[in-house]
């Protein structure tokens, strides 16, 4: 292939690939290098802790085997054809019983798109709104995948910090009063990503309101608010506000190779997202939304399910938070989540970095994220995600002695 | 919910929804109205022409029903999985040694991505590639997927005129000398969607040379390819030029439904494309990739199965082509395909246009496409896309006597 000429040079929007990526196909590949950044791994499988994957046992795989037979027996023609823009007919009734029963969010119908996960939603939001020098606001630290997404229309990301309430909402108003005029504003209200932070219903309320005063869309991502194993439901900003778009997604809690999730717009956003999908792919896989569909159209069986995957990350979760509280107490304080797959942590040992860290625990095996992944520009040097949900409890808790293998190491100066 | 504010106007890169994806809609609708343009269809199912969808005994039902089993029973946790961005490797390498065989494509290997069906490569190709203001050269009339697909990044969009042997290379010869720098040309170069045509040898040569002298990329969309029914296959560009993208599709063979294409391209494109599919949606199903290379490691059973497919397009162009030389001889002047699945035609019958025919072909039950539908500036408009995919030969012989009684309303002033 011959070098591209000037003329051709890509877009600058486009930004560089993630070192998040590169340390998830760490989980699948074993002990490889990560991303050319992290040591070679000692011989044996890598732990991670890093990617925000469902494990394998997580999958409803004999559920979705009976209903793959199902459809491709009886229904085959139209499973595997074109389908609706705005996603499969049955399967948007569906969503809809479930949003208006189980989160109270009002009349999802004809507001609903299908979409390839949440985030398709997330590109075909930014495409939709977003021209360049327009304002996103961010949680900060953010779900790195939607920095990604909206980058590619060239905004101004502008973060607004995180506590164990979420996403400062006093901070924003000041930005707001002080003349910010964000296009939306992005929150991932339950257990963040990274964050772990549950939204309190104050704020939540708070972020509705300044929406509707200062006119932009807050854009709610809800992916793991079935995977609540603490505290009490807080209900979506989508319940209480007319300017929210509601972001959904099947890929925790049924699989994430089917792409599959849904957005839920106030009614103006409808058609130009519709349009935008169309020219994004025409319709998300129809053999994928009947999976779905087939699983939602019994839902105690589902409900079990859920139960059972919560059940699953709390174990995961308490066994990840007691092994830190017993090994290294001193040297990382951790955000305990209350749902989800990650705990935020920052490292309390006085001049050890995150990436120092990240480093020298791929040296003995275990991969974790610094926290500037999830920010635009390089913050939380000292803060790292963990995640819990693709090891059992057992290899957690040897992950953790991993943990605090490195950090012995990055003391001594070994690493 | 609320008006839009002004501030949270939606780009204006935003275009139109399709009249033909209204249209197509009518095929699975039975009798409604299309778009609100057409006039009602009489009782009975409405016979469409319109779409180009293939017909549900193309899908390979029985097979996939088996790969499914196979696949769940036995890989589930990797087929529900996250996968890697650039496709399944598995896909992949079934691909390369396709293209490589089948198509002399030069080392596909690392330069190839799986897409949500060829659309997704063509947003992807936008996003990557158009600014504001660049220009897209296509064919005059072009798929209108592309059309939609590049104009949500705001080119300029070119058409240059298309006849027998595909697009007019001297043409676009004679603007580029002009001055005309594009970014891409778009080109379909076996029986085009729309115009049926297929471009000849000489030509792609020539685009290719034209290519690399002015600097542009081609891109070369070939999901009818394999359904050469006359004629002589001729190479692609893309193993002629080192400056095509080769798009292919699995919509066409396998089936719609799965959301599964691909596109080789050069080099140097291959990372930024990369990182833009990571935003879009972090990776197509991995499920839907896994089902397809289930059915291409058998090339023997998948050769036997598109023989198949050429063999059911053969008799539908046929029926399609005989009956208009039957009832239409005079008053439509029909491009003979040599595979896909569309006849391009136009109309002989002086003061008729195709918007009026549409219409009146509507109100006597079967559904076409006027040509206004394939270029940006609405030209075309005494041509018509007829589709022989979805109707058996019995039905599209009904379908050309409705049309020749739609021909009969306007002539008498009755539609």
């Amino acid at each position: 292939m011959s070098a591209p000429r000037p003329s051709l040079a890509v877009r600058n929007s486009v930004m560089r690939s993630s070192t998040l990526r590169d340390l998830v196909s760490v989980t699948t590949a074993g002990p490889v290098t990560a991303a050319g950044r992290a040591a070679a791994a000692p011989a044996g499988a890598v732990l991670s802790l890093a990617g925000g994957l469902p494990p394998a046992e997580a999958f409803p795989a004999t559920a979705l085997g009976l209903a793959a037979d199902r459809i491709l027996s009886s229904a085959a023609g139209s499973a595997l054809q074109y389908s609706p823009t705005e996603g499969d007919g049955r399967l948007l009734e569906l969503i809809a019983a479930d949003l208006t029963g189980r989160l109270g969010i009002p009349s999802p119908a004809g507001r609903t798109l299908v979409t390839a996960g949440a985030q398709q939603s997330l590109d075909l939001i930014g495409k939709v709104l977003l021209d360049p020098g327009d304002v996103a606001v961010v949680e900060y630290p953010a779900y790195v995948g939607a920095l990604r997404a909206f980058a590619a229309y060239q905004p101004d990301i502008v973060g607004v910090p995180v506590d164990d309430a979420g996403l400062d909402t006093d901070r924003l108003a000041e930005l707001l009063a002080g003349g910010l005029r964000p296009k939306l504003c992005y929150v991932v209200p339950n257990f963040s990503n990274p964050s772990g932070a549950t939204m309190s219903a104050a704020r939540r309320v708070r972020l509705g309101e300044l929406a509707a005063r200062y006119g932009f869309v807050v854009v709610e991502d809800d992916p793991y608010g079935q995977l609540r194993f603490a505290g009490v439901a807080v209900g979506p900003i989508a319940a209480m506000s007319d300017e929210a778009i509601y972001l959904g997604s099947f890929s925790k809690v049924v699989a994430p190779g089917l792409r599959v999730g849904y957005a839920v717009v106030p009614d103006w956003l409808m058609r130009p997202l519709v349009v935008a999908k169309q020219a994004s792919d025409l319709n998300s896989s129809t053999l994928a939304q009947r999976l779905v569909a087939e699983l939602l159209t019994d839902p105690d069986w589902f409900a079990g399910h859920v139960a059972g995957l919560v059940d699953l990350y709390r174990r995961r979760a308490e066994a990840l938070l007691t092994a830190l509280g017993r090994v290294l107490p001193d040297r990382l304080a951790v955000r305990a989540p209350d749902g989800g797959m990650f705990a935020w942590a920052s490292i309390l040992v006085p001049d050890f970095d995150a990436m120092a860290l990240s480093r020298a625990a791929m040296a003995r095996g275990v991969a974790i994220v610094p926290g500037d992944e999830f920010t635009v520009d390089g913050g939380f040097p000292t803060q790292v995600r963990l995640s819990f949900s693709i090891l059992d409890p057992a290899q957690l808790v040897h992950a953790v002695d991993r943990l605090a293998a490195a950090f012995d190491d990055l003391s001594t100066g070994s690493a």
